[in-house]
């Protein structure tokens, strides 16, 4: 029998996404072996109680313990434009959007995919809604979702409890990213959906 | 940007063998969204601190701080075969070994793979050396490597590098694992080197 921390190890590790109970296995053996990343993983851990969610748009962000702010650096930029929300599921979809330097409004992140795996009480639908309901600089709605048959239907889902909220939300459009040809993408390899999408939303 | 202690824990993640930037970023979050998981991390890596290397076998054992003994239950077991030792390269093969309870002796663990890609003076060839020339009770030495090309070079170094160590080894007999049909395989999907080994060793 292995040493029972080598075997709880990997049992913790195999709990991790995507990874199976050899792999677990082999990472453990790993991290019994390397005592500096026993020192960073203890570190880190540390760390990571400090990450809370701005208490505006919900993305992660690391808190100092005695912070008196809790809301993040995009949802207190001034400069923002205030009329515009996008709706992201997680904070890595508001991180490549952050990147491509595209959007300059307001996030909001959902906190996971809407399908029909996830219970959508896990998701801040409610929240969402609230926020459509009060900020009344909103103008605008773009939901980031991606463009498959899940986004979609989690798409007109998320549109219709948004006008449902109530007669205030009505005003406010309700977008989504548009479908086309993706950037450097070639014509030959595109798919019909893209191809559709692309010829519909040309310019 | 994402919030440092979610980035520092995507990077130590990424060491782990196996792993992927965009897994270890999915386990960073996982981790930062469980804190069951984080709790349950800590406390097994404080344990591993005490797991150690056996001092005959080097296999790893769980020591308590103030354990006075420092030796495995098989070392230390005296209904064990002490004419025979079996030399793996890590301690999963013992542990496959062990499973399939086929072998009574004594055990090596050397430490990893003998390979071109691998330094040797990482592996405890010295410390097998020490043990064929001091160990009065051996009469074999069963070289327990994967019979690929690899194995069936790291055996053939591994048996040279005992026989020259002194006069005293040379009447140890070395031998390796036996090749022939996998228990259940069928002829119609066995390799040519299988089938050939498989005659050789018919009875």
């Amino acid at each position: 029998m292995l040493p029972s921390p080598i075997r709880e190890t990997a049992d913790i590790i195999k709990k991790l996404p995507g990874i199976g109970p050899r792999q677990a296995l082999r990472c453990a053996f790993y991290i019994l072996r390397n005592p500096a990343i026993r020192q960073d993983l203890k570190l880190v851990l540390d760390k990571i109680e400090s990450v809370k969610n701005c208490s505006i748009c919900f993305r992660y962000i690391h808190l100092s313990p005695n912070a008196a702010d809790s809301t993040c650096s995009i949802c207190r930029d001034i400069e923002r434009d205030k009329n515009s929300l996008c709706v992201v599921e997680e904070d890595v979809d508001l991180e490549q959007l952050e990147k491509a330097g595209a959007f300059g409004g307001q996030y909001f992140v959902l906190g996971g995919r809407l399908s029909l795996n996830q219970d959508p009480r896990a998701l801040r639908i409610n929240e969402l809604k609230q926020r459509a309901l009060k900020d009344k600089d909103l103008k605008e709605i773009i939901m980031a979702m991606s463009p498959t048959a899940e986004g979609n239907a989690a798409f007109l889902w998320l549109k219709q409890e948004i006008l449902s909220a109530s007669d205030n939300t009505a005003q406010i459009k309700i977008t989504r990213l548009g479908i086309g040809m993706p950037s450097g993408g070639e014509i030959e390899y595109a798919d019909e959906e893209t191809l559709r999408g692309a010829l519909e939303n040309r310019n």
